[in-house]
């Protein structure tokens, strides 16, 4: 890959904001309409940001933690930034696609990285139809929330439900519960990557539910279908020491 | 125990109405303040409603199933009502009482019979510091939420949340917590029914908590402390065949 | 596929024995070494069996349950034998290669359609190192034992000790501890099916631990390296009303 | 409580006994049967082993680390011995009673501090009936095997079969399977501690199943019957600052 052509983005953050003018004194920025490589600079909830608003360039994008957490992040440093740019990783993320209806009728089209998230709404719990590939496998999921999630999203909301952590390059998406009451005990699936999954809310009014893919949210929905698009993925560059494969990985092992 | 005048209270639903009807064509009926017994007649959600608003008067309540799910109730039947309330067996049931502070340095007081809960109510996860007997456990929860759950309400939200099945008369009370994030598969604890359980919310602007006690919810808060009170016990009766003990203790075997 | 000539093996019990008598009545049966296809009869532990003796003639196994469980086994009948193999599914499994070194500095080589699991043999709980991919991820397990299992076996073993049930076809396998004592609460890994997991067994004397591949035991391991063989394939057929993927995937929301 | 008379033991181990040598040139001490209280030097094996030594003494505890793990134990040093009984906190500790029927019709009995365990002790999985006070729960539990673990031994093998830790004084005892096949899911539950659990083994001469009452076992049992025996607890002292009780409750919050 050619980097020649950096541009760079920064978070609202005072740390990211600095960053940015550390790195202009450094080396040439151009905008991102012109640029071969997108630097992203704050944390993971910008980085995921970054993913979604620049997805249709096509670009890769190459993040500097100036924020917190910093899982999808590599180490901030302006030295030798092109040949750090040269030696990463390039590492492609299919989203989840979330086709919501909304109480009113209204279509919603979002992209997920991380995961496809139902919650209820009110003190009321949820009541959802699950079907799998066109095939109902619960009728009645009573319980807070439920989530579909990727092998890139297991480490997050995923793994506070009880989810399983998923390898990267790994053919399976998870299927999590979030305070499942009915039925007792499920403690959600594993799914081929090209299943699509279709939650239906029963008695939505009384019920209410609100869906979100990644930060993106649909109020009241009635009905959500989730699958991978396969047709443009993000491409993230990671420092080979900062691997996002293996820290995925490690996460496993942890303790 | 002497049942000889009976008051009845009902929920809203028609089919708890009905039931009022016929019992009162059945036997003669009397305001609960010239009762020796209260009889409920609904669901599960108004038994706990009845228990709430009576507590102060001491009474035994008999509840009949007019509604849905019927965990802490008896079948409805107008026949032999007198031989079956001789019958029943009595279940102390000890609140836990919440002392919650909301942002804006008010203190609200609420009992709950099966949980007192924190949960987000925004996207932002909460960060919760957990002391107990005033020494720090957890110096900082991230989370959906956390809840002390009693032995009558262990099968009930706390279920869902991945907490034990307590049975009655244990001495001991559920620390669940809902979607922990960190620390890593931290899964709750059993507490001592004389623990003292103290939340600490942190950044209760930013990342605002709502308590609830049982349906008693209190915005933004900011300071939780719960502990059982045992003055003032909810007196439940139960047919020999309906044993609340017997139902909590099966639920631990279902499959 | 040509299913003209047909053999067929059956387990030792009564039930399987009277099924080959019907079916040799049936239809004319060849040996094992001139046949096109080998029907099997009996349990799941049998299949498994027949799996691995005749893996390598590379012939389709096409199993009817005359014994108990027949999770990988379709129903008997004798009726209409040959339309049912050439409408059947064909399954490609493939085996994990387990090699396992024992005490005496022997080496031991097995393969294993469900698991490669080692358990402690003594009253005395395992200490284990575990490697993937040539690098630690576990210094000490502290356990009963530990398996790794693939989508197959998922369903067996790997279920019991609270694994993740995988779909066929998965790109993973299942990393699982027996009752891990340390790391506390340590619940297992997915590997990326090409992973090759190392054992090394601390105070292999003081602490004994056996190795098996499926029903093969090695006593007394020191050192266990298990991986993924992707050469020879067993060939498993499925009536489509009877699909292994559907029943492995079904287990996951069985409730 | 007066601790003139001192009475020492220790395990074989060098260190252990060098512990020992100490002692005796740091203070006389006395036989067991003229002792008012007994040091023990080893580590938690060691203690167990010496609390049911001398159980019908009656005499407290008082345990020294000189081993492993030491999680029942207090730190070792000669100074100020008897100013540390005297400040000790004594715990009661009530063992549960196995009385087993091994297959050749004998009966066998047996104190456990920390669990009644069964295990399967061939390859083929345990099938056990579970009745708690003469009530069935479990028709089939198939597993690799089933324990009654008390509070003080809710943190050894116990939670590494996934069960609870129950604090000190809590009148429950967990119910934990080790490996459960079916019924799916089931993890076990809470008993009262006045609760009698009888295990029947099925097929116990194809399935054959060990107990154990810590470590005393017996081998092929038909069927086992497990309670509290609340006529002669263990008394174990403790250093205020290593307070059995802290001990277990703060594994917990371990993380």
């Amino acid at each position: 890959m050619s980097f020649e052509r950096i541009a760079c983005v920064s978070s609202e953050s005072p740390k990211a904001r600095e960053g940015m003018r550390r790195l202009a004194a450094a080396l040439p920025l151009v905008p991102v309409a012109e640029a071969d490589v997108i630097i992203a600079l704050g944390g993971d909830g910008f980085l995921l940001r970054t993913m979604h608003e620049y997805l249709h360039t096509g670009l890769p994008i190459y993040g500097m933690n100036r924020g917190s957490v910093g899982f999808l992040l590599n180490e901030f440093t302006c030295d030798n930034l092109r040949e750090r740019l040269h030696s990463a990783q390039l590492h492609f993320l299919h989203p989840l696609r979330m086709t919501a209806t909304s109480i009113d009728g209204e279509r919603h089209e979002a992209l997920a990285f991380n995961e496809v998230a139902l919650l209820r709404s009110s003190q009321q719990s949820a009541h959802v139809r699950v079907q799998v590939n066109g095939r109902q496998r619960l009728a009645n999921l009573v319980c807070d929330g439920v989530m579909v999630a990727t092998p890139a999203g297991s480490t997050a909301y995923n793994l506070s439900a009880h989810g399983p952590i998923i390898p990267l390059g790994s053919n399976v998406l998870a299927l999590t519960p979030v305070s499942p009451f009915r039925p007792r005990r499920w403690n959600g699936a594993l799914l081929p990557h090209t299943a699509e999954v279709e939650f239906e809310i029963l008695s939505p009014a009384r019920r209410p539910v609100d869906a979100s893919a990644d930060s993106t949210q649909v109020r009241m929905v009635t009905h959500v279908t989730v699958r991978e698009d396969p047709s443009l993925p993000a491409r993230i560059l990671f420092d080979p020491d900062r691997s996002l494969e293996e820290r995925i990985f490690n996460e496993q092992f942890l303790h």
